[in-house]
C-alpha cells in the first residue's frame, strides 16, 4: 500500500479505496484483522487520523466491524448470510443514570445511520461529474424526469411488480408530499373531495388540507364493508390508499376490498392513489400484487418511494400516471421545471442499473428482517399477554396495544422516563377522539439491531414492573 | 506522473488530478503545451482514451484549451484577467450548407456547457460522503433547509445586499416555481388575487394559474403611473415583481415606483414577492438596492436563485420570509419534509463558505460581461438603426425590436432558416394581443462567447439583406 499526497484524492480516501479493494478481492478475508491504527500510520508515514478516518469509513460501509480489544475485523461482504452471532452484547443498562434522555429510540421513518450507500453513491457521482455528461448540470432538464431513471423504474415495475407501464407514464418527483401536492393540481379544491383511510398517513393529510381540499375519511378498523361503504358515500374524486400495508395499522387490504375500490373508481370516474411505500419490506408470505397491477381501466396512480430503502434525505420518489391523468399532468406541468436535481437523478439511474441497487436493497432487506424478527420475538418474550401486537410481517414499524387500558400519552411518558422513545398514534386519526387507545407506535427502521433487545426489555420493565 | 489501477479512483481521474495540481501549482505554466495524447498514453502505459478523457475534463474545467494543430495549451487559471485575444477565430460560415438547423442558439435560461464547477462540486461531495456527516443521508432533515446553508445565504444577503435578515427567515426551496407554489399555499385561491407584471415571467404565471388564483395584470410598458394605478386597482393580496431587471423588458423599477408599491402593500395588508433572479449580473452602473432592503414593515418576500449563476439543474433557490408570513409558513409546513436533498444543501453550503462560490461567481460574471459587451457591440455594428435594443446592462438576455414593423413570428422564422434561434416574446404578455410587435428575445447565457459575433452577423444578413 502507498499513499500519494500529490493526488487531489484525500489520503484517507486513498487508503479506504485500497483496503476496500483488498477486502472485496479476498486479499483480506473475512475474519482477518486490519493492522493497528498506530502501526499502519507509522508504516505509511501518515497521520493516525488518516488511518482512523479510513477505518471509520470501512466500518460505516460494513466492510469491517470494530470490536473492543480486538481491533477492526473484516466482515462477510456478501452481506446476505445473516450472522446471528454477530450482534454485539447488549450494553449494561444505564437507565437509572440517564433517565429522561432517550437511550432507545423506536422512531419511524429515519434510517439507521450508515444505511446510505455513500461509497457507491460517491463513485457514481464522481464518474458522472468527470464525464462529458456533466453538461446536464448547465441546463434545465426534462420536467418529468431523466429518461434513464424513468426507464430503470419502469423496468423494475414491469418485471418485479407486475405493473404494466412505460417510462413515459412515470414522473420523477421530490418526495411523497411534493408529488401529492402536484397531483392535486390536476383536481379542483373547490369541487373535488379526497377520500383517505382513517387512520391514515398524516403527512399526506397535511398536504391535502393545505391545498384546501375537503377530506372524506374512510374507516379502516371496522371491516371491509364499513370501509367500502364510507368510500361509496364519500363523493370523492381521488382516494389515497396504502393497500400493501395500511398505515399505521399494517393491515393488508384484502382482495375483495381491492376489487371493490377499483369498481368504485371505475363507476364514479374517480382515481386511486396507491402509496406502495413499503413493498420492499415483507418478512413473511409474499404480498398481494399492487392495485395498479389489477387496474385495466386507468384508474390507479401508483406511487413509489426511495426514502425507506435508500435515503429519506434524497427527496426522490415517483408517480406512475394512468393515461387520462397523464394528459392532464402534461398540460399542467408543460411549462414547469423538474423538481428533482439532474445529478441526483443520473446517479440514481446508474445506481439502479449497475447492480448497486440490488446489492443495497438485499442488504437493507436482510437487516430489516433481522430487526423485525428480534423486535417481535423480544416483545413476545418480555410482555407476553400484557400487550397485543398489530403487525403483518411488513414495513418498518408495528403498533403495540397495552391490554390494561392505560392511555397512550401515559404509556409514552412512562417509556420516556425510562429512556425509551415510543410514539403516540393519535395524530393518524382524523377524529382524534376515535383513536385506538392504549396503542403506541414502535418503529425499527432507525434503531440499531443490537439496541432492540435491551430497549424492549427496558420498556417492559417500565410498563409492567 | 504515475497511475495506479488498484485504486478505486478511475485512471483518467487520477491523471486529471495530477495535471490539475501541476497547473495550479505552476509546474505547467500558462501557455505551455500538454504532451500529445498518444505519447503520454505510451509513457504511462495506459489507453489513449484515458488521456483523452483527462484532457477533455481539463478543457471543460478551463485549465487547458485545445487549439487545432497546437494541442492542449495551459490557460491562465486566475480566471479573472479577461483575455480578449483568447477568443477563437469565428469559424467559417457554413450557413448555406445547413440552413434549417440551429447553428447559433440565443436561448435564455440554460447556461453555457462547462459553467457548472464540476471539479469543486465533486471534491466537496466526496468529502462529505466520506465524513461522518454523511449520516444526514439516513434521516429526514430540517424542512426549512440545512442550517449551514441558511446561515451562508443570510450572511451574503446581510453583507452584500443590505437585506437585514436572519437564517431563521430563510427557507431553502427547489426552484422558483416550487417556492412560489408553496408560498401560494399561505394564501387562499378562492379569495386572494395575485398581481403580476404584464408582460412578466410566464413560468410563475403558470404556477399561479395552476393553483387557481385569479391574476391581476399590472402594465409595465406605459410608465410608473399606469403600473401603480393597475396595482392599486388590483385588489391583490400578493404581487409578483422583478424590480432589479423587469422580465422580459430588462427595465429597472425606479425608486419612486418602489416606494409606491411598498406603500401599497403596507396600506392594503398585501405582500410583495421580489424575484431578484439576476442581481448577480449587472454590467454598467450599480443596481438599486432590493425592495427587501427598503422594507421596514415586513411586506416583502425576497426570492433568490442559484440557477443563473451556478446550475439550473441543481433545483435550489430560497425565500426570505418576513415575520408575519414566517409564522404562517411554519404552521403550513410544520409536518412537511424539505423539498431539497440534504447532500446538495450540504455541498452548496460548503461551496459558499470555502471560497469556491466567490471564485466561481467572479468567473461567470466576467464571462457574462464579455458576452454582453460582444452582443451589444455586434448588434450595433451590424444592425445599427434598423433595430432598437431593450436592455439595461443587466441579466442574461435583451429584447431586440425591428423598426420596420415585421411581426415577431416572421422574424423568428427567417432567423431559424438562417440557422439562428431567437425567441418570440408573445407568451410573456397576459393578453397576447397587447404584445410588443416586431420584438424578439436574444439570450446570451447559453451560447458560447465566440459564437455571438458570427451568430449576430448571420442574423443581420438574414433579416436585412
Amino acid at each position: 500500500m502507498h499513499l500519494d499526497d500529490r493526488l487531489a484524492t484525500p489520503l484517507y480516501q486513498q487508503l479506504f479505496d485500497q483496503l476496500r479493494c483488498d477486502i472485496e478481492e479476498g486479499a483480506r478475508p473475512e475474519g482477518s484483522r486490519l493492522p493497528p491504527i498506530r502501526s499502519l500510520a507509522a508504516d505509511l508515514g501518515c497521520a493516525r487520523n488518516t488511518v482512523e478516518n479510513a477505518y471509520a469509513l470501512l466500518s460505516q460501509e460494513g466492510y469491517v466491524r470494530s470490536r473492543p480489544g480486538s481491533g477492526y475485523i473484516v466482515q462477510n461482504v456478501a452481506y446476505l448470510q445473516a450472522d446471528p452471532d454477530r450482534a454485539a452484547q447488549p450494553p449494561e443498562s444505564l437507565l437509572g443514570a440517564d433517565a429522561g434522555r432517550v437511550r432507545y429510540d423506536f422512531t419511524y421513518g429515519n434510517l439507521e445511520p450508515g444505511t446510505f450507500p455513500a461509497a457507491a453513491w460517491r463513485a457514481i457521482t464522481d464518474d458522472i461529474l468527470l464525464s462529458v455528461e456533466a453538461v446536464g448540470c448547465d441546463a434545465y432538464n426534462d420536467p418529468f424526469g431523466e429518461e434513464g431513471l424513468r426507464a430503470a423504474i419502469a423496468w423494475r415495475l414491469t418485471t418485479q411488480r407486475g405493473i404494466d407501464c412505460t417510462p413515459s407514464q412515470i414522473v420523477v418527483q421530490g418526495g411523497t408530499q411534493t408529488s401529492v401536492q402536484n397531483l392535486l393540481a390536476l383536481f379542483d379544491a373547490s369541487r373535488d373531495r379526497v377520500a383517505m383511510e382513517d387512520p391514515g398517513y398524516d403527512g399526506v393529510r397535511t398536504v391535502v388540507e393545505r391545498a384546501r381540499f375537503s377530506l372524506a375519511p374512510c374507516r379502516v378498523g371496522l371491516g371491509t364493508d364499513t370501509f367500502v361503504a364510507d368510500l361509496e358515500a364519500s363523493g370523492a374524486r381521488l382516494a389515497y390508499l396504502t393497500p400493501s400495508s395500511q398505515f399505521p395499522t399494517c393491515r393488508a387490504m384484502p382482495t375483495d376490498t381491492r376489487e371493490a375500490v377499483l369498481r368504485w373508481a371505475e363507476r364514479t370516474d374517480a382515481y386511486l392513489l396507491e402509496d406502495d411505500y413499503c413493498r420492499d419490506f415483507r418478512y413473511r408470505e409474499r404480498s398481494l400484487p399492487p392495485l395498479a397491477s389489477m387496474d385495466t381501466r386507468g384508474r390507479v396512480v401508483y406511487m413509489g418511494t426511495f426514502s425507506k430503502s435508500l435515503s429519506p434525505a434524497l427527496r426522490m420518489n415517483y408517480l406512475v400516471l394512468p393515461e387520462p391523468l397523464l394528459e392532464r399532468w402534461r398540460e399542467a406541468f408543460a411549462n414547469s421545471y423538474s423538481p428533482v436535481p439532474w445529478l441526483n437523478q443520473q446517479v440514481l439511474a446508474r445506481f439502479m442499473t449497475d447492480g448497486s441497487w440490488d446489492r443495497h436493497l438485499r442488504r437493507v432487506q436482510a437487516k430489516n428482517r433481522r430487526k423485525y424478527e428480534t423486535l417481535t420475538r423480544v416483545l413476545r418474550a418480555t410482555m407476553g399477554n400484557d400487550v397485543e401486537m398489530m403487525e403483518n410481517g411488513t414495513g418498518l414499524h408495528l403498533l403495540v396495544r397495552v391490554r390494561d387500558g392505560r392511555p397512550q400519552d401515559e404509556l409514552v411518558r412512562i417509556a420516556a422516563e425510562a429512556g425509551v422513545a415510543v410514539y403516540p398514534t393519535k395524530k393518524y386519526w382524523m377524529d382524534p377522539a376515535g383513536h385506538l387507545s392504549s396503542t403506541v407506535l414502535v418503529g425499527f427502521s432507525s434503531i440499531r439491531e443490537e439496541d432492540i433487545g435491551p430497549g424492549i426489555e427496558a420498556l417492559a420493565r417500565a410498563w409492567f414492573e
